[in-house]
């Protein structure tokens, strides 16, 4: 399936990039262990920091087995993945959470500190083990402070069975990993952010495909307005850029994700359309475009069709949307293999639509429906929740809230202090469901002080819920941010979006038919989308932006599903905070 | 006793210095409990990052309650400290060592990480309660990763009992916790020193006093060979130095501890002399030196007679020794409170001895013997340990080993994995106990490989032991380092220095009559140090080189004493590694 197949190195006139050959899976220690069609994949990865040139400049990275981005998991849906982690920090505890994947039974594996589990201690091992039930787009990522912001991810592609074929017909493909990427350490970012006065992390220094990006020069100095020289690769850099190599005349499957601690990204293609087929991991009813805006937290895959000119190459362009952009595009090159891929394109790389177009991004995610046959939400809910996105002020701390509540974690995993009944754990009093309706969502707050908490909204076995996302003007005025909320443990039908505050006329026209299934869905300035679920998966579940910097913040809620149904947590899981004291309790030390 | 009791701004020709008050112990919220005459003093605090400026460049720094370094414990000999330390870092785990405290009885409570106990979690509280049996100058840091580089240190300092008198007088005191400072993060030193090829952290920026430094000038630019400005400081910086305000013919205390990461100090004073009456919390035959070497981990009392001309100001100076200095001496004024503290001293600031002045150094260590009436050691011993301290290499990393075995901290903590027999907790196999006859000290070793190991030296209770520390050339030719070595637990007699490797003729020339008690010995290049200690307190003791990149590299050992008799473990210290789960596996979970 890859097509990081040719892995010599091909001389451009002025500089030389190294076709990587894509070793991933072989590089990850993976063992296959099963007869029948599902099996047991087994891995054993250590994280730990190492000096990295992701932009060609060195920092520090978080690594899984010497390589960042991580190894990238490829199994078949049905497939159990069992991964040993080893925590090779110094000092740090580590988690990793499987982005997309439902966790179903399994909620302990969700990788989630504070909610699902304890983090891992240094010098440990903790084992992940979950069946990964659903072709797709996958991947993972740190989910303890700002490890992920860190380089903690990489991806995780499921898929389709044994015997089965996906709903549309592709020839090879690509997997594009995107990021984004910061001088400042996260240790000095997390500092700054909880520092009075408050320190923005600021842009990104440079976004990355798979890990890699150039930050002091460019491949396309001629045609950006930059004053970078033209980058000159030996072709063995850690920042030297991938090259898709492509077969003139056939069906390529790009599978994209976007794990960016805080761009939104604009992908397009010089000359080429992109028809989407997959979002988060569920199809979607295909639709042609030329360009792809793509949050943190989702995924899509999109299918590329090689029919244009032979003898040229084209430029990928990765642009910085919905944020004034200080970061350059990241590009590289799609190369057909009857040219040389050292001719470099003469077409200029697609330019990225306006940053605050968001009329051009509406127009986008407003294609997306979900492919005939999928499933289709319950016509009526159980509860209906709101929930208000205010950025706030806390004691001179800036913060987000949700519902003037602005999520702190707990030292004890939600999961295990729900499940044993400590009540200390956290805030017994559930969170707002509602916001005043008074509340005027295009100007500042009028009391801009928060509260925080770490309260959780529990929900009934079974029961269908909404869940409104409502966007409002932040602390200054004229502004409102897109956030990307990502749901885990569950995807969601994403009913509809909608302008300025959710009201009783906007309910019908709410998509009821085809809407996608997704597990991330952002919300535009000064508006609000409608999210629809089933809350059948057992368990403690975050549903929070996945800004990293937002979430660390304080935006995000705790979702409590029927956890007294959760069976068979890891005692392992749960060895830190009141479950730990729990379990010492019980054993007296002489 | 403080003697920084003049909070008003002095302003000086060309720079204005603080005169910082002395608000320790009440900033530290410290509640004192009891009505006898041992008091148990309670204690809240918590560790975070945060900006500072200790050299006048912001970089983020671990402090306590807000302030760095942290707050100075006050304590008199036989009270209780009762400390809840609260982990507020974010992905870190922390542990603090009382540095020179003996912990009888309360092994559990020496804050050592992998030894003594697991690291604290962030979000979570542990409770440190040990007695200060002893009074003298103390402190105490952080012992997990490099966390005492990174700022999380401070002065305990323990005063006789009620009714009971020192046997020197002094009129007042000053406290002066000494350390070194770099720029580059400790995260990023901790990596450089594990990767291959190996990073080393260099030479420190500043050298700090009470946490305070000036990196990018200098208070005294005219007399010394730097490029340095003028300092000038409006009085609140962080940076600005702490001046000692003396009136004249009196006498001050000077508590002086060192708990540098890596440079070896020497201190001096215009003009005056400093008679040390303390080493590292007892009592030494006084002798007057014009200056005083301290090195990581020592602590002295020296007296200060303002016998001087009062109507002059004079330089304190700390210069670097024992590595060729690339950092500027600290410096500091000593101020007559009969002139004005803006009166710059017209006395250069005293000159360093030469760093490998190697003579100096011995000539001021070998005059320390205790005073008289100390306790004497036994004249004979029970067991002779040999520890010879090489610079190695293990596939191309490159580490510090004792006897040829790396320590390399397992995720158990000793305390409890002998506790609980758990044998796969660590190398059940003692590291060796010699090293071969004809190992070559002078010359850089003929196989330069080391192994790893986690072994402990297993001590019989109320044994007399003898530790011969060896020094040797490290992998450079004609190198051979200082290593300031610590014990935990105990203080040991320091029998005698010498040069070249240890024989059976140096026997008759080791001191039985008046060797000094300590906690903190160095060796010298090509020499051996002597040190006989009775093994009479039960616990998981390190004993290390106190270069804190040293002891990362593996330089160090772990004695075990008579772990079958230690009580009263609290559960919450070992709710880690192999001990955790085994608290956990003894409760079913559901």
């Amino acid at each position: 399936m890859s097509s990081f197949s040719n892995s010599s190195a091909t001389r451009w006139p002025r500089f030389n990039i190294l076709l990587i050959t894509c070793c991933y899976v072989l590089c990850s220690t993976m063992v296959v262990v099963g007869t029948s069609a599902a099996k047991v994949r087994h891995f054993k990865w250590h994280v730990e920091y190492m000096f990295w040139s992701p932009d060609c400049e060195e920092r520090v990275v978080m690594g899984i087995n010497g390589q960042f981005p991580g190894p990238t998991i490829r199994a078949r849906a049905g497939d159990t993945i069992h991964i040993d982690l080893t925590n090779k920090l110094g000092t740090e505890g580590v988690v990793i959470h499987w982005h997309g994947i439902r966790q179903l039974e399994t909620p302990w594996a969700d990788g989630t500190a504070s909610i699902s589990q304890c983090a891992i201690n240094p010098g440990e091992t903790f084992t992940y083990r979950f069946k990964v039930d659903k072709a797709g787009t996958y991947f993972y990522h740190g989910h303890y402070g700002m490890q992920r912001s860190a380089g903690l991810y990489g991806s995780l592609i499921v898929d389709v069975a044994q015997g089965q074929t996906e709903p549309f017909h592709y020839d090879s493909e690509f997997n594009l990993l995107l990021s984004d990427w910061w001088h400042q350490t996260t240790h000095e970012q997390e500092v700054g952010l909880s520092s009075k006065p408050f320190r923005w992390i600021g842009e990104p220094q440079t976004v990355l495909v798979n890990g890699r990006g150039q930050y002091n020069c460019s491949l396309a100095p001629n045609f950006a307005n930059s004053s970078s020289n033209q980058c000159t690769f030996k072709g063995t850099e850690q920042c030297a850029p991938q090259i898709l190599r492509v077969q003139p005349n056939k069906t390529y499957r790009l599978r994209l994700a976007s794990t960016t601690a805080l761009a939104s990204l604009n992908l397009a293609i010089g000359n080429h359309k992109l028809t989407v087929v997959e979002a988060d991991g569920n199809y979607v009813k295909p639709f042609t475009v030329d360009d792809l805006d793509i949050y943190s937290g989702e995924s899509y895959s999109v299918l590329l069709h090689t029919d244009q000119n032979p003898n040229q190459n084209y430029w990928i362009s990765l642009g910085v949307r919905a944020r004034l952009p200080k970061t350059q595009p990241a590009l590289t090159i799609l190369n057909y293999k009857t040219t040389s891929a050292s001719k470099l394109p003469t077409i200029p790389p697609p330019t990225t639509p306006a940053w605050n177009d968001y009329n051009h991004s509406k127009s986008f995610t407003k294609q997306i429906f979900s492919l005939m046959g999928s499933p289709t939400p319950p016509t009526t809910f159980d509860r209906r929740i709101f929930l208000l996105n205010t950025q706030n002020k806390l004691d001179g701390f800036i913060k987000w809230s949700i519902n003037n509540v602005s999520l702190t974690l707990p030292p004890t995993p939600y999961l295990g202090s729900i499940k044993f009944g400590l009540k200390s754990g956290f805030n017994q009093v559930s969170p707002p469901e509602e916001f005043p309706s008074t509340y005027d969502v295009l100007a500042p707050p009028t009391n801009p002080n928060t509260t925080v908490g770490s309260g959780v909204y529990k929900l009934e076995f079974n029961t269908t819920v909404d869940i409104i996302l409502q966007n409002a003007n932040a602390l200054a005025n004229n502004t409102s941010e897109i956030h990307p909320w990502h749901l885990h443990g569950h995807d969601f039908w994403v009913l509809g979006y909608g302008e300025g505050k959710f009201s009783k006329a906007d309910e019908a026209k709410l998509n009821l038919k085809n809407p996608p299934l997704r597990n991330t869905a952002v919300i535009f300035p000064f508006g609000w989308t409608a999210l629809r679920f089933v809350a059948d998966n057992p368990g403690a579940w975050a549903f929070h932006c996945h800004i990293e910097p937002h979430l660390h913040m304080g935006m995000g809620v705790v979702l409590a599903i029927s956890i007294d149904r959760v069976k068979e947590i890891p005692s392992e899981a749960l060895s830190c905070g009141l479950t730990g004291k729990m379990f010492l309790k019980k054993n007296s030390l002489p």
